[in-house]
């Protein structure tokens, strides 16, 4: 039987400011890369949403940043390997402590933001999270972008990988996605996005931004938690697989 | 054999800035106090530091703190029951994932500044620190003041507690500690302050601020590791306390 | 001719955060308080509000709290005086450096939160705040709480002072605030909240909790910023005192 | 008859954390870079900084940063322009509140750290802080590194520019510094350091790393603050070049 797993960035209100309905999405993901105080999360919200996740037989993933709240950590930092290395060890670990006080535990990580665009092509603060992530619990699974470098690198030094594609975005023929700065590059059509992920989980294509058909291998599919229109986008997503006869779940292996 | 611990508070540098000399305490103590963060501490300097109390046997605790770097946790907060839940095992977690990094793990745990007086008294905040650290890890200890209404409430709710004195201040008759704001709470010559706690040891008294004699019952001895002189009153402590035949080893019970 | 000012929280939003409808409420009120950066506000966001300000003719006051992000300003702290006089300066010359690239100016200040709360009544602080005010410019306006000692205390040591009513807050028979955490205390109808403040405007008075009237002074109506609904209300207020006659007008003497 | 500027960076303690010797320094230079809270500084520790200096007669400048407290401001950050200029502005307009409260001004901006290295060649990141200076005050000097594209760019856009040497640092024959990654980048011998920067007064020139003299035309030397040895540093090229009839001016026109 055919699955797929399903994730989205979630915990990311901070304090008085509320960010993606967590709850809506916690009914429809099976995946939730959790905020970890460094772009967004404060820990009593964390801790909300985590409770959620386990009361839904939700994966947790640690959503490791750059530590910039006022960039929601979409800038990039040239943060020193001592730094990079110490700051997604505290995070997780942090995460972990909040997931065993739900009742749950922390199963792998999805760097966000500036980090993961950065990671997905440079070897050096690559390799800083890689480690990181083997100095506190090598059974941590790493989520990254299909086709990167990036996750050949980790499956080299021992990680479990699982490669991820991106519901609502354009993609190159050569299964590299497009650019958010050119025209075309997000997809809004719920209709559309369904159905190009329907033919990704059952063909391994998708049809790129010149009509062609690119190759994109992936065993998870990112609907993201903070735009408007991503709980509609998700649940059209998830509608549609589970029609077709797709299961959706944990790469984990946690059906939800 | 008569055996009693020293806990010294470190891993408070912050990035660029550096505080007290973590490298010769952790010679001279049997437990560290390691930031968490909230106060002092940069994920890096942090994991430094327990790499330190690894290689030397210390035994590590979490130095919880409300969120302050700029008032160094010193400043009273009214943090709401669920935030202050959420932020120490936030802290715990995080200490707990550079730990393992590091090659050793969280024992204790020892409330900070102004959270450390506030929950010597308040029920509300006390609990909360307790119910934290059921949640994350209910085999943890909590270090407090000895005489404290803390400890008992800690004890009744199933956490093994260690009580603690202060190597360099005054006491008043009833086993309290006098105020800092009053002339004579803090002593500064490093004879009497080993005397003091070699007598605190053996029989478990010290000369009180009026001359009598308090009761206290102490498990861990407090040597401060940011003020200047620290270093060199820790070591006289501990010289003092081995030449009579007593043995620093941690409430754990490792032996450093 | 009558007239009042009516004054909301705005620039709260925080990078990716969004909180409140600056827009709207521009359009409906004659001054605007300003979130400095330490209990919301980051500085591109909190000048575009400026920037909306200036267009809008509605004067400018600094809204400045306790450094809390996480608890929105909302906790007690207690700050030394010299860091709370320092920290209220600091807020005060950003904003002033904010305004001046956004055109206009800081013509007052208004404590937020719970820092509000405490100098209402608490002296020590209360002082620092306006100790603050007189270093940096002591042409700024305070203003405060009907009815609290800030205001005499405040206008002793040479500060021009605003007293403000809350739109959608009971009140107790002696003018004062009915407490959050009674039954009551906040107001949600608009007709009924509109009503009371024209009489507020017209006569001094507002119907109290128990019925009686209350004698209130106040020179600003402030109409919250930050919850839903509070455009709605402000709309209705404002058209409430403007078809009775009431011209909506700073206290700086600005009309909006 | 011949004078120069002497400046170096203040205001560098953050709350328990203390950096440099400022009371030392303020008694031998005649500009003080004042960090602004972005990259160290708490408000009441820049306060007592900016009083030092008015009681010294020395001037002040904005020492603005990218916000990163535990980088110390000298990691690289992509931050945008809409957040850049108003970030700047913001430091800028606190620092001047504060300076009023200590009966001084604001002069000049020197950027800090990473913030100082990028625009002296990123014509982007320059041009947001030349914008950011003449939006909050056209009168404001910028100082940057001699021989960058940064003082050209400012010039033109009017604003007044000073070029400042490093005095303890290795210049290529093309009067550009050498990199502190190279060997002997950083010269530490106070002699030779102070014969330098007293022909770079004298003469318009620095021996180059290569033995050969480069031009450098220099308004203002940079004696670093916050490196041991700098105080000593300071005074010794101060001497000299007073021992030689230079007299230790601002370059605002202000004898220290």
């Amino acid at each position: 039987m055919v699955s797929i797993d399903l994730n989205s960035d979630l915990g990311e209100s901070l304090g008085a400011w509320s960010m993606g309905d967590d709850a809506s999405m916690l009914a429809l993901v099976s995946s939730a890369n959790v905020a970890c105080g460094f772009h967004a999360g404060d820990p009593a919200g964390i801790l909300a949403t985590l409770k959620g996740a386990a009361a839904n037989g939700v994966a947790v993933g640690a959503h490791v940043s750059y530590p910039d709240l006022t960039g929601f950590g979409r800038r990039n930092m040239d943060v020193a390997s001592a730094d990079l290395i110490a700051d997604v060890i505290y995070q997780i670990g942090a995460l972990k402590g909040l997931a065993a006080a739900a009742g749950t535990q922390v199963t792998y990580v999805k760097p966000h933001g500036a980090l993961y665009n950065t990671i997905a092509h440079d070897a050096r603060q690559a390799n800083d999270v890689i480690t990181a992530m083997l100095e506190i619990d090598p059974a941590l699974a790493l989520v990254g972008l299909a086709g990167s470098p990036l996750l050949k690198l980790a499956r080299e030094r021992g990680l479990r990988v699982v490669a991820e594609a991106f519901a609502d975005r354009a993609y190159t023929p050569q299964g590299v996605l497009v650019s958010r700065r050119e025209k075309g590059a997000v997809l809004h059509d719920l209709e559309v996005v369904a159905q190009r992920m329907l033919r990704l989980v059952q063909e391994g294509v998708v049809e790129a931004i010149d009509g062609s058909l690119a190759r994109v291998q992936a065993d998870s599919i990112c609907v993201h938690g903070d735009s408007p229109g991503a709980v509609d986008m998700a649940r059209e997503v998830r509608r549609r697989l589970e029609q077709s006869g797709v299961t959706i779940r944990s790469f984990a292996g946690t059906a939800a």
